[in-house]
Protein backbone atom coordinates (compact mmCIF):
# COMPACT_ATOMS: atom_id res chain seq x y z
CA UNK A 1 0.00 0.00 0.00
CA UNK A 2 0.90 3.40 -0.65
CA UNK A 3 1.58 5.83 2.09
CA UNK A 4 1.80 9.26 -0.19
CA UNK A 5 2.38 12.19 2.15
CA UNK A 6 3.41 14.05 -1.37
CA UNK A 7 0.64 13.88 -3.63
CA UNK A 8 1.40 16.76 -5.61
CA UNK A 9 4.82 17.97 -5.85
CA UNK A 10 6.52 21.23 -6.73
CA UNK A 11 9.91 21.24 -8.78
CA UNK A 12 12.32 24.37 -8.69
CA UNK A 13 14.17 24.55 -12.32
CA UNK A 14 17.11 26.95 -13.00
CA UNK A 15 19.05 24.82 -15.45
CA UNK A 16 21.57 23.96 -13.34
CA UNK A 17 22.89 20.33 -12.43
CA UNK A 18 21.92 20.66 -9.19
CA UNK A 19 18.25 21.25 -10.10
CA UNK A 20 18.54 18.29 -12.72
CA UNK A 21 19.51 16.37 -9.66
CA UNK A 22 16.41 17.55 -8.00
CA UNK A 23 14.04 16.62 -11.10
CA UNK A 24 15.27 13.18 -10.88
CA UNK A 25 15.19 13.10 -6.99
CA UNK A 26 11.53 14.30 -7.34
CA UNK A 27 10.84 11.65 -10.08
CA UNK A 28 12.04 9.14 -8.13
CA UNK A 29 9.50 9.84 -5.14
CA UNK A 30 6.69 10.74 -7.34
CA UNK A 31 7.05 7.07 -8.89
CA UNK A 32 7.16 5.70 -5.32
CA UNK A 33 4.52 7.76 -4.24
CA UNK A 34 2.11 8.03 -7.23
CA UNK A 35 2.63 11.85 -6.72
CA UNK A 36 1.91 14.48 -9.97
CA UNK A 37 5.23 16.67 -10.18
CA UNK A 38 4.85 19.85 -11.65
CA UNK A 39 8.40 21.94 -12.98
CA UNK A 40 8.07 25.42 -12.22
CA UNK A 41 10.79 28.00 -13.46
CA UNK A 42 10.65 31.88 -12.34
CA UNK A 43 11.58 34.72 -13.98
CA UNK A 44 13.46 36.67 -11.60
CA UNK A 45 12.39 40.59 -12.14
CA UNK A 46 14.50 41.41 -9.44
CA UNK A 47 17.98 41.69 -11.58
CA UNK A 48 18.82 43.66 -14.26
CA UNK A 49 16.50 46.93 -13.04
CA UNK A 50 19.73 48.72 -13.99
CA UNK A 51 19.59 47.98 -17.91
CA UNK A 52 19.57 49.78 -20.93
CA UNK A 53 17.10 47.90 -22.78
CA UNK A 54 15.44 45.45 -19.13
CA UNK A 55 12.47 44.28 -21.63
CA UNK A 56 14.57 42.84 -23.83
CA UNK A 57 16.78 41.46 -21.02
CA UNK A 58 13.21 40.02 -19.42
CA UNK A 59 12.59 38.53 -23.08
CA UNK A 60 15.71 36.78 -23.12
CA UNK A 61 15.14 35.24 -19.17
CA UNK A 62 11.51 34.20 -20.20
CA UNK A 63 13.06 31.91 -23.17
CA UNK A 64 15.92 30.34 -21.35
CA UNK A 65 13.16 29.78 -18.66
CA UNK A 66 10.68 28.40 -21.58
CA UNK A 67 14.29 26.00 -22.76
CA UNK A 68 15.05 25.30 -19.47
CA UNK A 69 11.00 23.43 -18.99
CA UNK A 70 11.39 21.73 -21.80
CA UNK A 71 14.48 20.22 -20.75
CA UNK A 72 13.23 19.77 -17.18
CA UNK A 73 9.85 17.56 -18.41
CA UNK A 74 12.50 15.38 -20.86
CA UNK A 75 14.42 14.11 -17.76
CA UNK A 76 11.22 13.49 -16.30
CA UNK A 77 9.98 11.61 -19.25
CA UNK A 78 12.70 9.72 -19.78
CA UNK A 79 12.03 8.64 -15.96
CA UNK A 80 8.96 7.38 -16.82
CA UNK A 81 6.96 10.80 -15.32
CA UNK A 82 4.74 13.27 -17.40
CA UNK A 83 5.32 16.70 -15.89
CA UNK A 84 3.52 20.10 -16.12
CA UNK A 85 5.28 22.83 -16.80
CA UNK A 86 4.90 26.35 -15.40
CA UNK A 87 6.70 29.78 -16.04
CA UNK A 88 5.96 32.83 -13.79
CA UNK A 89 7.99 35.90 -13.14
CA UNK A 90 8.35 38.08 -10.21
CA UNK A 91 10.98 37.10 -7.22
CA UNK A 92 11.59 33.92 -7.21
CA UNK A 93 11.32 32.36 -3.83
CA UNK A 94 7.62 34.15 -3.39
CA UNK A 95 6.55 33.19 -6.78
CA UNK A 96 7.19 29.46 -5.76
CA UNK A 97 5.81 29.53 -2.14
CA UNK A 98 2.59 31.54 -3.77
CA UNK A 99 2.46 28.93 -6.60
CA UNK A 100 2.98 25.85 -3.78
CA UNK A 101 0.00 27.61 -2.00
CA UNK A 102 -2.46 28.30 -4.71
CA UNK A 103 -2.27 25.05 -6.43
CA UNK A 104 -1.95 23.03 -2.69
CA UNK A 105 1.27 21.61 -3.38
CA UNK A 106 2.81 19.10 -0.31
CA UNK A 107 6.34 19.14 -1.62
CA UNK A 108 8.84 21.72 -3.10
CA UNK A 109 11.82 20.09 -4.67
CA UNK A 110 15.08 22.35 -4.86
CA UNK A 111 18.95 22.14 -5.83
CA UNK A 112 20.86 23.46 -3.03
CA UNK A 113 22.86 25.76 -5.05
CA UNK A 114 22.23 27.38 -8.44
CA UNK A 115 24.44 28.52 -11.59
CA UNK A 116 26.64 30.41 -9.22
CA UNK A 117 27.18 34.17 -9.31
CA UNK A 118 28.06 34.60 -12.99
CA UNK A 119 24.61 33.18 -13.83
CA UNK A 120 23.04 35.21 -11.55
CA UNK A 121 21.05 32.15 -10.69
CA UNK A 122 19.49 31.63 -7.88
CA UNK A 123 19.05 28.56 -5.96
CA UNK A 124 21.38 28.54 -3.11
CA UNK A 125 19.50 31.69 -1.35
CA UNK A 126 16.31 30.16 -2.50
CA UNK A 127 16.18 27.23 -1.00
CA UNK A 128 17.08 29.04 2.58
CA UNK A 129 14.23 31.18 2.19
CA UNK A 130 11.61 28.98 1.11
CA UNK A 131 12.64 26.65 3.79
CA UNK A 132 12.03 29.41 5.96
CA UNK A 133 8.89 30.94 4.20
CA UNK A 134 6.89 27.99 2.52
CA UNK A 135 3.74 26.33 3.89
CA UNK A 136 4.89 22.98 2.72
CA UNK A 137 7.35 21.09 3.42
CA UNK A 138 10.56 21.26 1.31
CA UNK A 139 13.39 18.90 -0.25
CA UNK A 140 16.58 20.29 -0.41
CA UNK A 141 18.55 18.24 -3.08
CA UNK A 142 22.21 18.13 -2.79
CA UNK B 1 10.35 -1.06 -9.20
CA UNK B 2 11.49 0.86 -6.71
CA UNK B 3 13.87 4.24 -7.27
CA UNK B 4 15.79 4.37 -4.39
CA UNK B 5 17.11 7.79 -3.91
CA UNK B 6 17.80 7.64 0.06
CA UNK B 7 18.62 3.77 1.33
CA UNK B 8 19.35 5.63 4.77
CA UNK B 9 17.15 7.80 6.30
CA UNK B 10 18.63 9.69 9.71
CA UNK B 11 15.60 11.49 11.07
CA UNK B 12 16.18 14.06 13.73
CA UNK B 13 14.02 14.51 17.26
CA UNK B 14 13.08 16.72 19.44
CA UNK B 15 10.18 15.78 21.31
CA UNK B 16 8.43 18.70 19.49
CA UNK B 17 5.03 17.66 17.13
CA UNK B 18 7.52 18.70 14.21
CA UNK B 19 9.73 16.15 14.74
CA UNK B 20 6.76 13.32 15.02
CA UNK B 21 5.74 14.83 11.98
CA UNK B 22 8.98 14.79 10.76
CA UNK B 23 9.25 10.57 11.98
CA UNK B 24 6.03 9.99 10.27
CA UNK B 25 7.13 11.55 6.62
CA UNK B 26 10.17 10.09 6.47
CA UNK B 27 8.59 6.59 7.67
CA UNK B 28 6.14 7.10 4.68
CA UNK B 29 8.92 7.22 2.83
CA UNK B 30 11.52 4.65 3.63
CA UNK B 31 7.84 1.92 3.39
CA UNK B 32 7.46 3.46 -0.10
CA UNK B 33 11.47 3.20 -1.03
CA UNK B 34 12.55 0.31 1.04
CA UNK B 35 14.96 2.64 3.18
CA UNK B 36 16.60 1.60 6.57
CA UNK B 37 15.62 4.65 8.89
CA UNK B 38 17.73 5.93 12.14
CA UNK B 39 16.22 8.21 14.54
CA UNK B 40 18.64 10.62 16.45
CA UNK B 41 18.96 12.77 19.18
CA UNK B 42 21.68 15.31 20.56
CA UNK B 43 22.12 16.38 23.84
CA UNK B 44 22.79 20.44 23.30
CA UNK B 45 25.91 20.75 24.83
CA UNK B 46 26.37 24.13 24.10
CA UNK B 47 23.63 25.40 26.36
CA UNK B 48 23.71 25.79 30.22
CA UNK B 49 27.24 27.03 30.47
CA UNK B 50 26.68 29.02 33.23
CA UNK B 51 24.72 26.69 34.94
CA UNK B 52 25.94 25.44 38.82
CA UNK B 53 25.56 21.97 38.25
CA UNK B 54 25.77 21.57 34.81
CA UNK B 55 26.22 17.76 35.29
CA UNK B 56 23.05 17.70 36.34
CA UNK B 57 21.89 19.25 33.77
CA UNK B 58 23.10 17.77 31.06
CA UNK B 59 22.09 14.60 32.59
CA UNK B 60 18.47 15.85 32.77
CA UNK B 61 18.77 16.18 28.88
CA UNK B 62 20.17 12.99 28.51
CA UNK B 63 17.39 11.21 30.23
CA UNK B 64 14.91 13.59 28.30
CA UNK B 65 16.91 12.37 24.79
CA UNK B 66 16.57 8.66 26.06
CA UNK B 67 12.79 9.07 26.48
CA UNK B 68 12.33 11.07 23.14
CA UNK B 69 13.55 8.61 21.18
CA UNK B 70 12.18 5.76 22.97
CA UNK B 71 8.49 7.36 22.02
CA UNK B 72 9.99 8.08 18.47
CA UNK B 73 10.77 4.59 18.05
CA UNK B 74 7.47 3.77 18.87
CA UNK B 75 5.93 5.92 16.49
CA UNK B 76 7.64 4.80 13.72
CA UNK B 77 6.87 1.13 14.74
CA UNK B 78 3.07 2.25 14.62
CA UNK B 79 3.69 3.09 11.26
CA UNK B 80 5.03 -0.36 10.31
CA UNK B 81 8.72 0.65 10.43
CA UNK B 82 11.48 -0.82 12.95
CA UNK B 83 14.08 2.19 13.57
CA UNK B 84 17.62 2.43 15.46
CA UNK B 85 17.91 5.12 17.52
CA UNK B 86 21.05 7.12 18.21
CA UNK B 87 21.66 9.52 20.98
CA UNK B 88 24.73 12.21 20.88
CA UNK B 89 26.09 15.17 22.70
CA UNK B 90 27.23 18.28 21.22
CA UNK B 91 26.00 21.02 19.04
CA UNK B 92 23.04 19.61 17.27
CA UNK B 93 23.83 20.69 14.05
CA UNK B 94 27.61 19.39 13.73
CA UNK B 95 26.67 16.41 15.24
CA UNK B 96 23.64 15.20 13.22
CA UNK B 97 26.07 16.44 9.75
CA UNK B 98 29.17 13.96 11.45
CA UNK B 99 26.95 11.49 12.08
CA UNK B 100 24.91 11.61 8.48
CA UNK B 101 28.31 11.29 6.86
CA UNK B 102 30.22 8.93 8.81
CA UNK B 103 26.89 6.60 8.38
CA UNK B 104 26.77 7.17 4.71
CA UNK B 105 23.43 8.63 5.16
CA UNK B 106 21.68 9.82 1.85
CA UNK B 107 18.60 12.05 3.25
CA UNK B 108 17.93 13.64 6.78
CA UNK B 109 14.20 14.55 8.15
CA UNK B 110 13.88 17.17 10.27
CA UNK B 111 10.68 19.42 11.02
CA UNK B 112 10.49 23.05 10.21
CA UNK B 113 10.28 24.27 13.91
CA UNK B 114 11.20 23.41 17.73
CA UNK B 115 9.56 23.26 20.85
CA UNK B 116 9.93 27.00 21.10
CA UNK B 117 12.53 28.99 23.20
CA UNK B 118 10.99 28.10 26.74
CA UNK B 119 12.20 24.70 26.28
CA UNK B 120 15.59 25.82 24.98
CA UNK B 121 15.15 23.31 21.97
CA UNK B 122 16.00 23.41 18.65
CA UNK B 123 15.02 22.09 15.16
CA UNK B 124 14.19 25.71 13.40
CA UNK B 125 17.53 26.98 13.61
CA UNK B 126 19.06 23.73 13.20
CA UNK B 127 16.93 22.93 9.92
CA UNK B 128 18.47 26.18 8.46
CA UNK B 129 22.17 25.10 9.41
CA UNK B 130 21.69 21.60 8.32
CA UNK B 131 20.31 23.05 4.69
CA UNK B 132 23.47 24.51 4.14
CA UNK B 133 25.99 22.19 5.82
CA UNK B 134 25.06 18.54 5.28
CA UNK B 135 26.69 16.91 2.68
CA UNK B 136 23.67 14.96 2.22
CA UNK B 137 19.46 15.88 0.68
CA UNK B 138 17.59 17.58 3.84
CA UNK B 139 13.80 17.24 4.19
CA UNK B 140 12.67 19.88 6.20
CA UNK B 141 8.78 19.11 7.39
CA UNK B 142 6.11 21.48 7.45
Amino acid sequence: MKNTSYPKILVCCDGSKYSERAITHACNLAKNDGSSISLIYVVDRSVGLDLFDRREYLMILKNYGAKVLKKARWIASQKGVKAKTVLKEGKVANEIVKYAKKGNFRLIVIGSKGLGAVSRLFLGSVSTNLAQHSLCSVLIVK
